[in-house]
């Protein structure tokens, strides 16, 4: 028998009742069953970025909701700060280069984060600053920016925050009004356990004031025209309304749980999984970690690629790797969305068995042990 | 007992074990399974679209493929040519707009077709067009293009040729290659019998050439990044990919019954439903209709959203109406990817039963034997 399980940051597994409504028959998507779908979704999104804006569906990956947040908030010619701690907040920084906005980075090195300090000195620097954008969970380095007080600042500036919740949004306690963000944009194939083809995009009163200052170079993503859509239960094109069917049963399932709950739930799976590497002589890799993935650095003795081949190869644990400058180097545990404590368990004792095969010394059941002592006190 | 029948031309029915390819788990986007996966696709659309091009998978709607298209064929500032024959043909001219692209409107009344020769009108009279658009079946109206004509001549041109072929990839014949097309456009919730998120843009080499003479506006759309990524049978973005994962059973489908036979059946069906519905005395809208649906004028007498709302109430029979300034005038019938002979007989015996009973003197069973006597005949 061969059990696959899947601890990789997105896709990340969907659960199977869901999985289920996937497999409905395929209705029409202009009738009153799809825009009472719609309003419901829109309202658990609502919950979820713990926001009273507008929440817009786009049928595209994250990266589209990103440019379509990015596009709207900053004009050709303007200058934005984007905070960059790794592959996505360096994409953010191509992605206003690619549409005329002279884009100021900020950039620390992998595994640190971008502290308020950084930000309150940027803009100064660049008072002129229309946006800043930043990446709540940085997921290529596992690190968790303090949104609550990255936005307190740009607050207090006529700046827009714009903010990737990529893989944050259902798992990191966010809260979109309190933090004052403008833009919020998240995918479905993180913690909203949902395949990848859905994305949102939430703006805030301040957030709708920049985009009106301008022409926005959009057809597709135009938010404007979402927005009045969506005031119908409506959208401009046609949703990926299987997968929206899907979210309503995913958003349903977080609000019975609680959105507090939820956040509460991955802060003690991922202590009980830090806890577990650490106990097995593995050393982290971000220096704030956010609580739906652990990087992990993998041990100068230690094949990295080859130690993922066999977790996935030998026990069905496929977990990510690093990516660009971090192959190799580092290894990532999601535990996001439909991926529980004993899930993570199960990644534990398989990373304690190949590394003891790969002759790396460590005490078999030490990290096992050391995650159930984590999570127990929690 | 209450059967549910969506004839709408997208989304369309999705064939069950299809369905259930949607139910599997989802795995991870970056496998060998998974590039194979996009190779087996990209080859089964190459076969659907009878071309050697590169097929580039995008998740978004048809709409979101469209723009992709038309941002890379025409630069800012330049002329294109858009053939309007419906709501999708002003739909693109507007795109364009939006872009900054100086789009030049051939527009016909709905129902009639853009003819060839006025398009070498003009095309005469705008020869510093840089490109042209046209949609092969315009889903709103009911028409089809003669795309190998249009085709011919733009190929003498220095112009690239842009087809909508949303509607009508998998349905009627189409030869990518064969017809001079540069640029074709298709989504997944149609004659793929998919649901919707999945979209494509096929690019021939004149199109990469004109791609290349200008630094197209894009980032998530960006199709020179797709082609260098599909090479190696990746995507440069999180792709819907269980979406390609059900693809895949679509195509394998498409392969097994052979796409001329297909082109053919929708052919069948189509001429069988345009025979009941005029031996019920019912008008046909279109001038030159498209094989995926028959547009049929709703009689003066009759209130053509009462019937259809009849038509979903009372038979499970889901058509669509017409869109903007044809709502009420016209309905729809969708005969396109798993929309069978059978489907459409259902539907006509529903028309039949609420023509009556909204006092439109028909006799039963008339549309019903000359559909049977048209499919048997041909």
């Amino acid at each position: 028998m061969f059990k696959y399980r899947l601890l990789t940051p997105g896709p990340t597994p969907v659960p199977e009742d869901t999985l289920l409504e996937l497999a409905r028959p395929v209705p029409h998507h202009r009738t009153p069953e799809a825009r009472q779908i719609l309003a419901e979704v829109v309202s658990g999104l609502q919950y979820v970025f713990q926001t009273r804006n507008d929440v817009l569906p786009l049928t595209c990956s994250g990266t589209g909701a990103m440019e379509a947040a990015l596009v709207h908030a900053a004009p050709r010619g303007a200058k934005a700060i984007c905070l960059v701690a790794g592959k996505f907040g360096e994409r953010w920084h191509k992605l206003w280069q690619a549409f005329g906005v002279e884009s100021v980075a900020v950039t620390v090195p992998p595994g640190e984060v971008v502290t308020p300090e950084q930000l309150e000195q940027a803009l100064r620097a660049h008072p002129d600053a229309v946006a800043v954008c930043a990446v709540h969970s940085e997921t290529s380095t596992g690190v968790k920016h303090d949104l609550a007080a990255l936005g307190a600042l740009v607050a207090r500036t006529e700046a827009v925050f714009i903010v990737d919740a990529v893989s944050s949004a259902g798992a990191l306690e966010l809260r979109m009004d309190d933090w004052h963000i403008d833009f919020l944009a998240t995918g479905s194939q993180k913690a909203l356990m949902l395949p990848p083809g859905l994305a949102f995009v939430a703006v805030s009163e301040k957030g709708w004031r920049a985009v009106n200052r301008h022409q926005p170079p959009v057809f597709y993503f135009d938010l404007r025209k979402a927005r009045e859509k969506i005031r119908e239960n409506d959208t401009p094109f046609t949703p990926a309304h299987t997968l929206l069917r899907a979210l309503r049963k995913s958003l349903q399932r977080i609000r019975a749980e609680g959105i507090e709950n939820i956040w509460q739930r991955h802060r003690r799976i991922a202590q009980a999984c830090r806890a577990a590497v650490q106990a097995l002589g593995l050393e982290l890799f971000a220096r704030v970690p956010a609580e739906g993935l652990t990087a992990v650095k993998v041990p100068a003795q230690v094949d990295g690629q080859e130690l993922l081949r066999r977790l996935e190869k030998e026990y069905g644990v496929k977990l990510a790797g690093g990516q660009d400058q971090l192959k190799g180097k580092i290894f990532r545990i999601a535990h996001m969305g439909y991926i529980d404590f004993f899930d993570v368990l199960a990644a534990i004792a398989a990373i304690e068995l190949v590394l003891r095969d790969m002759g790396f010394p460590v005490t078999l059941g030490a990290g096992l042990a050391a995650a159930q002592k984590s999570y127990a006190s929690a």
